[in-house]
């Protein structure tokens, strides 16, 4: 096949409105040290005199502690600390974490930081010790030793449901949903969401299709491994640098975990080389800062990539079971799921918002779902892209395609008749506000690819599908401090860790707010001392709230502005007005460069901030379109065309929009095809390396071709609904009906992966032959 | 001698306000780190893949550079960037510096850095080189082949300005006082200061005493070595971590010497290790960008004490004749002074500072003051503590005290008599606001040393000496940042470096004006993109000007606050009050602690700032007394005991204020004993290090007592006076008196080193022999 250019494959819907900024595509402002490699990721820094950790991880799936003799270790020449968990503070019922987006109990942090009692997954920190060099380090990590008592794992959600299976914490019944199990089980949560009444539903339908799938532990995959670099001042103040999604959150957990004043820990951000959501927490910054205590110290960290796969939180595999009913005219009479998830050693899977997304594209009159959160001997669970919604709408849409079929209806026609719409009501609430579903079906149908026939020579077994997807866009917590150069250039303080280019998203709406130049914006991602408090980057959030933060940043400044006009030109201050980026009042005139000349020479200094919380989600929305062979022979499945539909609200930097359409589409291909955890009977895994973890690389995926729709969210003020999670949602389900309709067997199991679809193949033939 | 404790060696005088954290003596915030060795100094900074920097320094005072032949150091292997002053911007007729504290012709500064056209002093800078460790690139250095006309060096003031003198530049007739030179000179400016009549106030005298005094080039000394390290980043921003007295100058003068936007600029301070003056402006920093832009890598670059000595910034020695007269009463009837300082290489002494103090402790009606500022083939001079004071005001003391003498009449009484006070002229302006000099005088006379006899053996020869001193203390621009955190503590961001302490000076004002604690309050330097323009720490402005920026950013954090919790109470803001740190509204109360929590709750960000130019002076005055034995066989001068009166307007506090005025006056004593350059006949440098450039120890001083006068600045809201330069002015001329005391020998030529002291001895003994 040849490879498209990126140009050719790009269609934009522009919306109606007309930016002078938003909308561009300029060079971004980290662009030139990140192809340079000027680009400071954490393992780049060090300070002088560190010293160098390592860890000392559970063998076993499922054991319990008796003691750990660190001896051996504290004896080997240039070894300087070692710790266990009884290093860490008391947890006691505390809950950490950076705000309402990553608030869990201390005990479970703190205890996947460094097991207490227990090892409850195969690479379960245990110990760590700090030492002259890494590679002292390593052998005294290996000179700890532990007494276990090995336990037998328990790997999979139903099975740890079973009466007497085995429990993994005897004290489990906190219910983070508020409701207590009756006894202690590996249940630590159920979800449930009703409204209307489904048997009635159920009763009205023409057609009903229930379904069960499961699907794999699958991993982030980022580039970059976990770093931290933590030195503590004689003081007691703490500085740790490392790369995180969200620095206000390595504070918090770092300070709970080690208990010292949130106030005392100052986190420095580096450069994050990606996270899709697996860098929202800490793994190593507490290990360095309790090491570099005990050492006196700076203290070094970075995290193989096998530990990455074992011990790091991957999503969720588990079960999903979905019941759909339609009457006669397509209309959807009734909807039903039950989900399981894997939530790992410790409490909270994404199970949750799995449910509340499941059938998030629909109006439903009768809807019930369940979802239990199990813990299971595999690694804490996280968020990854979407999280939740990627496995529950697999499992919908998949059910949907069947309908459709079933009914011998259009599967465009189908979800533009029950699409959910303003005033919908979403499980877990609220009703949407303006969303952009339906636009995104009526692209999706109007697209080239949609309208252009499959071809199909003789002996090839191709097909395609569609599927939507959706994702929330929180608003959480942003911050943003813009100070006036005397240059009349801006220096944009954010707390957002730009993951995906939001440096450049964010400055763009200061500059369009004020009317001023991309180039005039300097925005940096600072310290947590710096700049006010500011959540997480995760739920497509950033580009919406702290671009909403630098918005409001900028009527400060410019508020500011109009103010020290006054003092400079001895005018009252309504009697300034401020356009076209210039200050003009009884006959006087300034530019907003000469306002920033003036204002420095008069010695004021200009300092816009702002902090939101914004209360409408800018919700997202998108239709994917894929065309597949399937070679019957190995049961590999290759994508041939791949169209990914989405609503961006108001796309600011459209390429970077495109780009997070893409790589959501192309990671979502490789949890539909390749990737997943492999664990042996013992619990222990077998693939935990890049080579064995089966990633897609550029050869396995064609140019994904984007069309960005542009429904204006109505609570930003540019319209900017986050992008960077939805486009994960679609694939795997728009790939089994895709293989569906090439060979006509609905693969429910995730990943699809060539032995997997060459079994059924097989099978079939089998039984044709039999 | 026994050493005393620094307790027993203090006494303060309290002025009559009462507050809770100013005047106290907590730990301070640095303290910690610097005593255990983990704050970070300028070259504890390193970057990953950085170069080493070094440079090609004139072997000779004074020499044209006919070519440089760079092929040989760029051909050694290791090598990365070599450059001349042809890789630095063409300077024009720019000025640079950082703002009215350091303003300088631009061409001046960059030829200072690098060499252009002509080598001006031994050490001058003419190339400098990049490579991959020190020592080649110390190799490289000395590879690098400058073909020079060797010219005469002209070395002293008086030489220089002869007919017929040797021209150091042949276009200098820039004036900076404003007035053109008739025809080109080594004279580089000439003030005047001039009030009243003195040929008509000299005819009323009964005593008229006119003397000449000399003194010479003497350095800062402080501990830390020059350094600096600069990354370019691909987009034309550069970063530069230095130690200097004023990143925003550093900032400001890399940018123009490298014709780089300031906007592009970003300067992050590091602890500095004593600068005294002589770190207010760029060595090192200019090199190191330029190299790291032609290598494509980091450069870090230290400097090595003997290129400390002979080529950064010395303060200068010149020459001063110093005519006074007084009638039958003791009233000073008419004065006059011509003082004539070195520039150095490059035209700009401290002269014109040197003129204005040379009698400000005194209320003159008829007063003459010329300054000749001379260029000499020395490095270019600059501050040093309370620059051109200490020189001038050691010729005008030691001139009062034989006024004194010749009238029969107490030293004090004289001063008390003749004091400057509110509303007298001084040269150069403004008149005095409310001063203390007579206050100080008053401390002195009171004091348990001036009350003491001192006991004088047979066949020992002791003295005692007072002399009075001034200094400025400006104003400048400052600003600070506040930000409030959750737990209720503070982050306060300052501009300024702090040489001395002034952390917790300025916190402690932050603190006292909302009524917090001193641990309340985190003090941070940051750096030139993270707080408002502040020039530099100089002036002995920073506690008063920094600090004064703090109590405004305390002032708008409570304004703020107040808007804060009229939201967060739903009541109207100017229904909240605030006092002893707490909120108080409509039976609703909350502390400053419990508001910051409220705040954070409801997501407000509150940030203080302030940005101030005061505008009142607030002068120091300062009066020493000095009792010395003097060994008539070897000429060595011994302190037997030193007492420093100071007024501190409010000693915020007092540690400092004690440390600051024991620190100048032991610099004060090795500037009058020991310290100075010692040039051969070709004006090379012959003892730049520092076994041979004798600085005094804890061995040669005994303990310095201090008594704090607190005589309020009006011009402060807490009455601060700048407390660190003025204890360096009055020791030359106190010793110079104590040791005519002790043996009737009046010296007149700074240093007052064993070997002339003997030599005046022995010519005395000589004469009388004869």
């Amino acid at each position: 096949m040849a490879v498209e250019t990126r140009e050719e494959a790009v269609t934009i819907k522009h919306h109606s409105e007309d930016y002078s900024v938003v909308g561009t595509r300029p060079v971004r402002h980290d662009g030139v040290d990140k192809v340079t490699g000027a680009a400071r990721y954490g393992a780049d820094v060090s300070q002088p005199g560190q010293i160098y950790g390592a860890v000392t991880r559970s063998p076993h799936a499922h054991a319990r502690i008796r003691s750990i003799d660190t001896s051996k270790a504290e004896a080997l020449p240039g070894v300087h600390a070692v710790i266990t968990s009884a290093d860490l503070a008391d947890p006691g019922e505390k809950v950490t974490g950076g705000g309402e987006a990553t608030a869990v109990p201390l005990k479970y942090k703190s205890g996947n930081v460094l097991a207490r009692g227990k090892a409850l997954y195969h690479g379960h920190a245990v110990a760590a010790v700090a030492a002259v060099d890494a590679h002292t380090a390593g052998e005294a990590a290996a000179l700890i030793e532990v007494d276990y008592e090995v336990l037998p794992p328990v790997m999979d959600v139903l099975e740890a449901m079973q009466p007497g299976a085995t429990l993994l914490h005897d004290d489990l019944h906190t219910d983070i949903a508020g409701e207590a199990s009756e006894e202690p089980s590996n249940v630590a949560a159920k979800f449930l969401f009703e409204e209307g009444d489904v048997e009635a539903g159920f009763a009205e339908a023409a057609v009903v299709v229930e379904r069960e799938f499961t699907f794999a532990t699958v991993h982030q995959g980022y580039i970059e491994n976990h770093n931290a670099l933590a030195l503590w001042h004689g003081d007691g103040e703490l500085t740790v640098w490392c790369s995180s999604q969200g620095h206000f959150t390595i504070r918090a957990e770092v300070a709970d975990i080690l208990d010292v004043p949130v106030s005392k820990v100052k986190v420095i951000p580096t450069e994050i080389g990606g996270g899709f959501g697996g860098k929202t927490t800490c793994y190593l910054e507490p290990l360095a800062a309790a090491l570099g205590r005990k050492a006196g110290r700076p203290v070094k960290m970075t995290m193989a990539r096998a530990d990455i796969l074992k011990a790091t939180g991957p999503t969720p595999g588990g079960y999903v079971r979905v019941k759909m009913g339609a009457d006669s005219d397509g209309k959807i009479t009734a909807a039903e799921a039950y989900m399981a998830f894997e939530a790992g050693g410790y409490p909270g899977s994404v199970v949750a918002a799995g449910c509340m997304c499941v059938f998030a594209p629909y109006k439903l009159s009768n809807v019930k779902i369940e979802g239990d959160d199990v813990v299971v001997n595999r690694p804490k669970t996280h968020a990854y892209r979407a999280p939740g919604a990627t496995q529950a709408e697999f499992a919908s849409e998949t059910v949907v395609d069947e309908i459709c079929e079933q009914l011998g209806m259009d599967v465009l026609e189908f979800r533009t008749l029950n699409s959910a719409e303003e005033g919908t009501w979403r499980a877990g609430g609220p009703a949407y506000g303006r969303i952009g579903h339906k636009e995104c079906v009526e692209a999706a149908r109007d697209s080239e690819h949609w309208q252009s026939t499959l071809e199909k020579p003789a002996g090839t077994y191709r097909g395609r599908g569609v599927a939507s997807g959706f994702w929330f866009n929180i608003g959480f917590t942003s911050s943003a401090i813009a100070r006036l150069n005397p240059d009349g250039t801006v220096t944009l303080l954010e707390g957002s860790p730009d993951i995906g280019g939001t440096r450049s998203s964010i400055a763009m709406q200061f500059a369009e707010t004020l009317g001023i130049g991309f180039d005039d914006v300097i925005p940096m991602v600072v310290d947590t001392d710096s700049v006010g408090y500011t959540d997480v980057t995760g739920g497509s959030r950033v580009t919406f709230a702290t671009g909403y933060a630098a918005h409001e940043a900028a009527n400060d400044m410019r508020r500011q502005m109009i103010e020290g006009m006054a003092d400079v030109w001895d005018v009252a201050a309504d009697s300034i007005t401020y356009e076209n980026a210039t200050f003009t009042a009884n006959g006087e005139s300034a530019t907003f460069k000469e306002a920033a000349h003036l204002l420095n020479e008069d010695t004021q200094q200009i300092i816009g901030k702002a902090t939101v919380t914004p209360e409408k989600e800018g919700n997202a929305f998108a239709v994917h379109i894929a065309d597949v062979e399937v070679d019957v022979e190995t049961g590999k499945v290759t994508v041939l065309r791949y169209t990914a539909v989405q609503d961006a609200g108001v796309a600011i930097y459209p390429p970077y929009v495109e780009g997070q359409m893409q790589g959501g589409a192309v990671q979502g291909i490789g949890w539909a095809f390749n990737e997943e955890y492999f664990y042996d009977e013992n619990g222990l895994l077998r693939n935990a390396t890049l080579l064995d973890y089966r990633m897609p690389t550029t050869l396995d995926v064609p140019m994904i071709e984007t069309i960005i729709v542009e429904v204006p969210h109505p609570g930003s003020p540019f319209g900017v609904r986050g992008v960077g999670e939805v486009p994960i949602v679609p694939p795997p389900a728009a790939l089994a009906i895709a293989i569906y309709d090439a060979v006509g067997i609905r693969y429910r199991d995730l990943p699809m992966s060539p032995h997997r679809v060459y079994a059924e193949l097989a099978a079939r033939q089998n039984g044709a032959e039999a």
